[in-house]
């Protein structure tokens, strides 16, 4: 099987070292705008070859693992000159704009929109790892647009990777995923923000964080080559998040300010509640 | 030597472990307002004996690991029967009212305002660890104040926890950990929050929550009986930590009305700075 990479980065490198891993008969042809990430992704090992766009064409599979802007104008071009027989699927963040951009292609058959949720706070050919997928999520969007062969090529590969499948549709992922992922990204940038304005003259105040602040504000390394056109693209639902977000600060505020603690307890009592989500969400991941 | 601990949860516990493991010639007495907590204790083996408040008149050391609220009511009780050699600390995550409080009391000298610089999202008799408090900071406050020789048993103490030491002063310590801890925490329960109201009819989207929003919530289960007299203790710090993190938040969703994500990109390519920062953290942790 020849199987294209489109971006050779923690997502699309990742995949790359597990795929590998669960079949022999496998050519992995990479391709990245950066040079540098080719011959790294190359020295790492999980790439066999260099390859160059017009490699697509020879491709059993193709896999477009770049940020969100590129990918909406690269999946057309990759569409436009595959053989009939080639899936190619996608695993960006947000899923309505390349689902439109595709909508009406003559290709659309081979194409599947797929967002894997995983991922790390790193980037580049050297964050790929092993095993990042394994029991990890990947939400399929709009399946019956793609042929039936390339779904089940599809999730031959999703099932080497060890994932599971859940299917939604473009609109509805991107309106929760925003919740879910999306503000978590915002409201981490913007702490790491705060304390770094505020404590930029006192070097040694970080010698008072703990793992709590490390934890909270670990998604302020991710890549903002990546995430600011996710949030671009995704605008009106992460605005909507935001404001709700921000209603609920401001009410927090409000209720110190009121010196209403009983309230203040009220509120980290309920919330206490995400204890027993994220335990499904540990169930699920370990 | 004789310990006895007032509160019996996370802190506590973990800390009478590591003393115990330490020390073949300590006796530990546990106190708690609750009485399921001794039981706890007893049988988790961490203490060895329940006692009554009055047992501190024999105690060598007094360690107060209750909520901040009950801390500076029951301190200077302790205070007013233990012995003229007794050391007496506090654990508390605020540091200028339990010093105002004690301030001129006539046993001033035995006592030592500490921050251990430690916990996890848990709490309770069982959420007491082993190791919780290695290679961890204890900051300590007007450490001038206490008796030298009281010093000198209390850094024995941290020391046999592998705890290393940061000296400042109570209102420098509120200001900054209201940044470094405070803040993260209303982040974390906020954004806990917003997502469970908005999605509590969508029993399935939390399949589509992944490691981020785990790592940025993960502070939302923590306990509210503990929390909630913190933010009142630390009232002004906080509240001043909330208008910066509104605002840059506002600001953010600005930017995003304004379609502005070049500027978006460079906020969080400047914030990215977080890495090296917590890269510190890291290493002093590990």
């Amino acid at each position: 099987m020849n199987v294209f990479i489109i971006g050779l980065g923690l997502i699309g490198g990742s995949m790359a070292i597990d795929m590998k891993a669960a079949n022999n008969d496998i050519k992995i042809i990479g391709f990245d705008a950066d040079q540098n990430h080719m011959e790294e992704a190359l020295a790492l090992g999980f790439i066999d070859e260099k390859g160059v766009f017009e490699d697509v064409k020879n491709a059993d599979v193709v896999i477009i693992s770049i940020p969100v802007n590129v990918s909406i104008d690269v999946t057309p071009k990759v569409l436009d000159i595959v053989k009939d027989d080639t899936l190619v699927f996608d695993v960006g963040s947000t899923k309505v704009n390349i689902c439109s951009v595709i909508e009406n292609h003559p290709k659309r058959r081979n194409f599947l929109a797929t967002h894997p949720i995983a991922g790390t706070e790193f980037s580049g050919p050297k964050a790929a790892i092993k095993g990042l997928y394994k029991d990890k999520t990947n939400i399929i969007c709009e399946v019956e647009k793609t042929a039936f062969k390339l779904q089940e090529r599809a999730f031959t590969i999703f099932n080497d990777l060890g994932m599971r499948i859940r299917y939604m549709e473009p609109k509805a992922h991107d309106r929760h995923i925003a919740y879910v992922s999306h503000l978590s990204h915002i409201s981490s940038f913007m702490l790491g923000k705060t304390v770094i304005e505020k404590e930029k003259n006192e070097r040694d105040i970080f010698d008072m964080a703990g793992s709590g602040f490390e934890s909270t504000v670990r998604l302020a390394k991710s890549s903002p080559a990546m995430w600011s056109p996710i949030f671009e693209h995704n605008k009106e639902n992460v605005i909507e998040t935001l404001d709700e977000y921000i209603t609920n600060l401001l009410r927090f505020k409000q209720l110190m300010e009121e010196d209403d603690f009983e309230a203040i307890y009220k509120e980290m009592a309920e919330t206490n509640r995400i204890k027993e989500i994220l335990k499904g969400i540990s169930i699920k991941t370990s």
